[in-house]
């Protein structure tokens, strides 16, 4: 194992998340608050102690899987734990493991709170949590190679431990350039449903941390109602920017290059449009009779299709009251996510076709035994190693989900709620059903469930492996670039 | 597509099954009723097309697995239509959906029912139910080949797609001599079982049902409270024989020759008894505050964990009452099932196991890129396409069962009574949860729901495939023979 390389990435995440306390601090002067000087504080610790601990070491810069995985899961934590201090700190969310809580589903982009009534908050606070979607979604590792010189092909190691997707493909040849055309695309939509919801006069503080969690596929709001309060017009923009931010990046990557139809031809986003669009079809027929007229239910479900599939977590309306139907698809939706190369949680629209893909394959065998045994994605055939991964990463996630059953249902909450709860958290979305529900909070759940729930979070954000290789023992004791 | 081969032995089955129908026919003389007359119309009625239809032709006995599977469906879909006429016609389940649903769960051993009043039946009709039970256990089509003389080794294209588990070994070379030797240790513990209970004074009548209903780890009882009147003896005998009946009967054939020892060396063997102890550990302590004292709570525990992992169904407690811990344990066991080549369903243990080492296999990859990447089941490596099998099922499994919960969501019961309803059908168990918990029954669903309910317990014992196949529209146009 090798250790310096991960302090080195440990104290420049520090040093990135201490740079990044600086929009809190700004947000405190510009509303006149004392919070900002917890975030100060905090920061310019943070910015010693990643210093410190990066800066004056030689290091290898050779490293595997392993040690990538492990930089990300550890960097992941030490952001999180570094960024719940100003909480408790400022005394808006007292206990250590709330806080821990409140920004680990910040970060990896949930969306899930345990505040019971989120418009206390200060503004810089409010600006924090909805700013570590932004960080979250995309990725700090990615916005660190992005900025970061560091030579040598290793950091795709870096890269596939924190991009969600069976497969990490470079855009371009040099992964540093990659990391910083993702983050342009990323930057440049940002800032035009930033722009487009000022226009249509959403208030600016407002506009400001609904893009940041609609840009991550966060969820965090600044009303108790979510997005519920605001016009038809700003619910109708954040459906559309939502459904946007969960489409694989690479497709936006095409659309900018010479051939841009191509973009139109990738099966992953066909699909996803697919669902999106049957989805919000049978659900408007389903909860037709629940609204004054048609309409108003085409726009409730497809604001919720869309934060959803997304993995989102905002609504305009309680869905946990819509029929059984609805609900599930819902229930589905939120496991299934939205396409690899995104900033959305789930199992990723990619996965879920290739398992179907290989059900049909399967059945086929059957009636066929010697016919063509392959796999195609995009027109180009599966290799086997790719199509194991994939079928074994549903299997870890399943077994992962039925754990943190064992472990939830302690609570004694009824099954709904406790399904639900690992659903809302594992494939970051952010709210449940029943006790979980859009207009309830996880306060309800003991320190340890959250404890538990925090875990599920990186473990889905992260998917799944950084965070299992953590609680390997042997792992820790691999000898220096073996 | 070989048509005659199809004619040919779903005209046996019928045949065979005019020949159980004399066991109601005697039982409905002892007790001086007058249902017998429907079981032996039918009963008649069903020989002759299966003798016309069987009978005469020529066929070739020459078929593959797609033929095998059809095969099997069909029968199991001919065997539940004609076993269940009877109840209609004697109006005891008036409406021949029910009817169809009732005795679907009794040949696929499910044990859910949709009576009201199970204590309101003949002897003649509860003795036809429960003997369903153990013909569906080992196997229609097993007890077919054992007593029809059919040459070829086409034959093990039939064994395959009835009997339960990812691998079917023979046990001797001939297949015929396997399946009498599996029939003859199934009819052994059967009458074993039968003997005890009646030397423990449980009527005859009664230990007749029951011994079937465990033999085949069906569910159907006698009583309206399953096993919960009778005394603590029989309930203990009854949770032996049980789990007895859930092993691996490749455990048994071992036994029985000369390396005794091997029976206690199999790993799904052991990996079963390991989770039936952990889970009945656990949840004696999770309820032992529910009961008198700790030994009856460990009867309950033992009972219900034997009963459900099993996929039989009985209960002696209505564990829907349970805290929430013992209740996910119990849907857990559902999911998990017995062993393969046992009576039980389910996904079987070494499904699961194989699903665990997966997992650690690919976490193991990460830290070793380089290491091995086998994994082994009773010291042999298994090879990359009986393990791709194994991981394509579970996903087909899943499927079916996101399916099913869209299908049944139309009901707008709760997400939990569903979920279970299809756990307890899909797994061949009986008893679900909340609605469809022991102390309930399945009459709730509509007609449509029960459909797929019905679909779902013939996809779980036949595993899957045999009845997915029927629905693919090429296999019907395929040539002879190809």
């Amino acid at each position: 194992m090798n250790y310096s390389i991960i302090l080195y990435i440990v104290g420049k995440v520090m040093m990135l998340e201490a740079t990044c306390f600086l929009i809190p601090a700004v947000t405190s002067i510009v509303y006149g608050e004392h919070e900002g000087f917890a975030y100060l504080t905090v920061g310019v610790v943070a910015a010693i102690i990643g210093f410190l601990i990066s800066g004056k070491k030689k290091f290898e810069n050779v490293f595997f899987a392993r040690e990538g995985f492990v930089m990300v899961a550890l960097s992941w934590i030490v952001l999180s734990v570094v960024g719940a201090i100003p909480f408790v700190i400022t005394g808006e969310i007292p206990n250590m493991i709330d806080a821990l809580f409140e920004t680990v589903s910040g970060f990896t982009t949930t969306g899930a709170s345990i505040l019971e009534d989120v418009e206390s908050l200060s503004h810089t606070s409010l600006i924090w949590r909805s700013f570590t979607h932004w960080v979250g979604g995309m990725g700090v590792i990615v916005l660190l190679l992005a900025i970061l010189p560091m030579a040598g092909g290793y950091n795709m190691h870096l890269m596939k431990a924190e991009s969600p997707g069976p497969v990490v493909g470079k855009l371009v040849p040099r992964l540093r350039d990659t990391a910083k055309i993702l983050y342009s695309i990323y930057l440049v939509m940002t800032v035009i449903e930033f722009v487009i919801l000022v226009i249509i006069r959403m208030p600016i503080f407002d506009a400001l941390c609904i893009t940041f969690g609609t840009a991550g596929t966060g969820g965090f709001g600044v009303k108790g109602d979510s997005i519920g309060s605001y016009s038809y017009a700003i619910q109708v923009v954040v459906t559309i920017f939502m459904i946007l931010f969960g489409v694989n990046f690479n497709a936006y990557f095409v659309l900018l290059g010479k051939h841009k139809k191509d973009a139109f031809k990738i099966e992953e986003v066909r699909w996803y449009f697919g669902i999106i669009f049957a989805a919000i079809v049978v659900i408007t027929v389903n909860i037709r009779g629940y609204f004054d007229n048609i309409f108003i239910a085409l726009n409730h479900a497809a604001f919720q299709v869309g934060s959803i599939i997304t993995t989102t977590g905002y609504s305009t309306t309680d869905f946990d009251r819509w029929p059984q139907l609805s609900r599930n698809i819902i229930i589905f939706l939120m496991m299934c996510g939205a396409c690899a190369g995104s900033t959305g949680g789930g199992i990723k629209v990619s996965r879920i076709v290739v398992m179907v893909k290989s059900v049909f394959q399967e059945i086929g065998y059957y009636i066929h035994p010697r016919g063509v045994k392959t796999i195609k994605m995009d027109g180009k055939v599966l290799e086997k190693p790719v199509l194991n991964s994939i079928r074994v990463f549903i299997l870890t996630y399943i077994m992962i989900y039925v754990i943190s059953m064992f472990l939830l249902s302690l609570n004694n909450f009824d099954f709904e709620t406790n399904f639900t709860a690992i659903a809302a958290t594992f494939n970051n979305i952010g709210p449940g059903l029943a006790k979980v529900g859009p207009m309830a909070n996880f306060n309800i759940y003991s320190y340890f469930s959250k404890l538990v729930l925090t875990f599920d979070m990186l473990a889905g954000r992260l998917e799944l492996y950084p965070m299992l290789l953590l609680f390997c023992p042997n792992i820790w004791k691999i000898g220096k670039g073996k």
